[in-house]
C-alpha cells in the first residue's frame, strides 16, 4: 500500500465533498459564507473525516452513508480552530500558513463563521436523519448523540486548556485537557465509522481503544512539533508554547519523555488493529503517520 | 384570564425546567458551567420557550413532549446573546441589568460558554430523539431540521446586522436582517409547538403567519424601547442605536411610523388566531404584551 497516495485520495475525496456544502450564492451574507469557506478549505489534513471513512471500510465498502458525518465532523473541527485562534482565546495570527480567520476577515465575522460552521454540522446531520431509511435511524440517532456529547467535551477541553495557561498543572489535568480537547473528537470519528458500519460491541471497544491512543499520540506529536518543528513546514511559529508558558507533554515529560510516550502509544494503537489484517492497513499506517508527520 | 399571572407561571415553569440542565458538579470546567448558568438564568423573559408551549396547548394538554425543545431554544437564544455582546461584535457591557457574560467572566469564557450553550441545545435534542417513541420520530426529526435551519438564519441575520452597521440601508435589507436575526427563531418556536402537537397544515400556516408578525412586531418594539425606553427598567443604556448609527425601524420610519407599523402587525397577528377562540387567548394576549411591554 502506498499510504501517501491513499491519504491523498481520501483528502481529494473529502475536499470535493466539502465543496458541495459551500454556499456560493450572491446574498447579503456572502462574506460570512466566504469566511466559512476560507477556513473549511484552508488545506487541513482531513484527518477526522478520513478516520470516519477508513474505519467504516474495515466492515463495509459503500461509503456514501458516511459522507454526511465526515462532512459534519470537519465542519466542527474548523469551527473549533476559528474560535481557538480568536484574540480572546489563543490570539493566533497564522494557521496552515495563512492568516487566521479573524485576521483575514474580522473578529465579528470569525466569531459568527465559527458559530455558523458548528451549526451547519448539525444541519447536515438533521438532513441525513430526514433522508434516512427507517431501519437506519436508530444507529444514526445514537451517532447524533455521541457527536453532540463529544463536541461538548471538545469545548470543555479548550476551556480548561485556556484556564490553566501559565499555571503548573498535574499530569492528570494535562490528560484531562487532551482527552477532551482533541481526543474526544478523534475517538468520535472512529466510533461513528464503526457504528454506521454496524460493527459488533467488541469491534467498537477495540476501535475506541485505538482511537484514544492515536488521539493522545496526535497531541503529543503536536506538542513536539510546536517545540522542534520547522516553521516553514508547519505554517505557524515554533516555540510559542514556551513563551505562553503553555503546559504541554514536552513541558511535562521533556522532549525525550514525550517521544517515548508517543512511541509506546503508537505501538499499542497498532496492536489493537492487528486482528483486522489488511482491512485495517490504512488505519495502521495512519497511526505511524501521526507519529512521523512533520506538520 | 390574568395574563401577567399566566406569564409568570410559564416563566417559573421554564426556570425550574432549565435548572435541571445545569451542571453543578465540581470539575475542571466548573467556571465554564457557571458562565453558561449565569446567562441562562439571568432573568430573561422566556418568550421563546413559552411560545413553544402555548402553541402546543392550543391542540394538546400534556406538555411534557415540548419541554426538551423549549429548553433547547432558550439555550440557543442565550448563546446568541452572549456572542452578540462580545467586544468583537456589539461590545455591550450590560444585559438584563447585569454585566454581560464576558464582563462577568472573561472573553475566552464567554466565547466558549456561547459555543457550549449552542451545542448543549443539540445535546438536548439528540437525547429527546434517543428516548422518543418510534412513531414520534418523524415529526421530531422535522423539528430538528427546522431548528438547525432557523439557527443558521439567526446567525446570518446577526452577521448582516453587524456588516451594515453605520451604513444607510434599504427597507429590504432591514427586513432581511430582522426576519433572520429575531424572526426566524420566534417563528420556529411556534412551528415547533404546532408540529409536535400534530397540527394540520392549515393550522401550521396560520400559526406561522402569526409568528412572523409578532416576530417583526417584537423587533420594532425593541427598536422603539432602545430609543425612548426607561434605562432603569430596560437594564441597558438607551439611545445607543443612534450613537452607533444602527439602522433600526425607528431610524427608518421615525418613531411614529414605527409605532403605526407595530400596531398594524399586532392587529393582524391577533386576527390569525381568532379561529381558535379561547384556546389561543394566551397567544393573543402575548401579542398585545409584545406591543405594550416596557422592557
Amino acid at each position: 500500500m502506498d499510504f501517501k497516495q491513499e491519504l491523498k485520495q481520501y483528502q481529494d475525496l473529502m475536499n470535493s465533498e466539502l465543496e458541495k456544502y459551500i454556499d456560493t450564492r450572491e446574498c447579503p451574507e456572502e462574506v460570512l459564507n466566504r469566511s466559512m469557506e476560507y477556513s473549511l478549505m484552508a488545506g487541513g489534513k482531513r484527518l477526522r473525516p478520513i478516520l470516519v471513512i477508513a474505519t467504516y471500510q474495515i466492515f463495509k465498502e459503500d461509503i456514501q452513508e458516511c459522507m454526511p458525518f465526515a462532512v459534519a465532523i470537519e465542519m466542527v473541527h474548523n469551527f473549533s480552530l476559528i474560535h481557538d485562534d480568536l484574540p480572546g482565546i489563543d490570539n493566533d495570527d497564522f494557521r496552515h500558513g495563512k492568516p487566521t480567520n479573524h485576521k483575514q476577515f474580522n473578529e465579528a465575522t470569525a466569531i459568527l463563521a465559527g458559530d455558523g460552521l458548528l451549526n451547519n454540522a448539525y444541519r447536515v446531520i438533521s438532513k441525513t436523519l430526514e433522508n434516512s431509511k427507517k431501519e437506519d435511524l436508530s444507529k444514526k440517532i445514537k451517532i447524533f448523540q455521541e457527536f453532540s456529547d463529544s463536541v461538548s467535551k471538545m469545548i470543555v477541553g479548550e476551556f480548561v486548556d485556556t484556564e490553566e495557561e501559565g499555571k503548573q498543572i498535574s499530569e492528570e489535568t494535562l490528560e484531562y485537557i487532551h482527552r477532551n480537547k482533541t481526543g474526544a473528537l478523534l475517538t468520535l470519528c472512529v466510533r461513528m465509522g464503526a457504528i454506521l458500519a454496524e460493527a459488533s460491541q467488541e469491534d467498537l471497544n477495540r476501535l475506541t481503544a485505538y482511537a484514544e491512543k492515536i488521539g493522545l499520540a496526535f497531541q503529543i506529536k503536536d506538542d513536539i512539533l510546536s517545540e522542534e518543528g520547522d516553521e516553514k513546514i508547519l505554517g505557524k511559529p515554533v516555540g510559542n508554547d514556551k513563551i505562553l508558558e503553555k503546559c504541554t507533554y514536552v513541558s511535562e515529560y521533556g522532549l525525550e519523555g514525550a517521544k517515548e510516550k508517543l512511541d509506546k502509544l503508537t505501538k499499542e494503537a497498532i496492536e489493537e488493529l492487528e486482528v483486522y489484517n489488511e482491512k485495517a492497513e490504512f488505519l495502521i499506517e495512519l497511526a505511524k503517520y501521526i507519529k512521523e508527520r512533520n506538520k
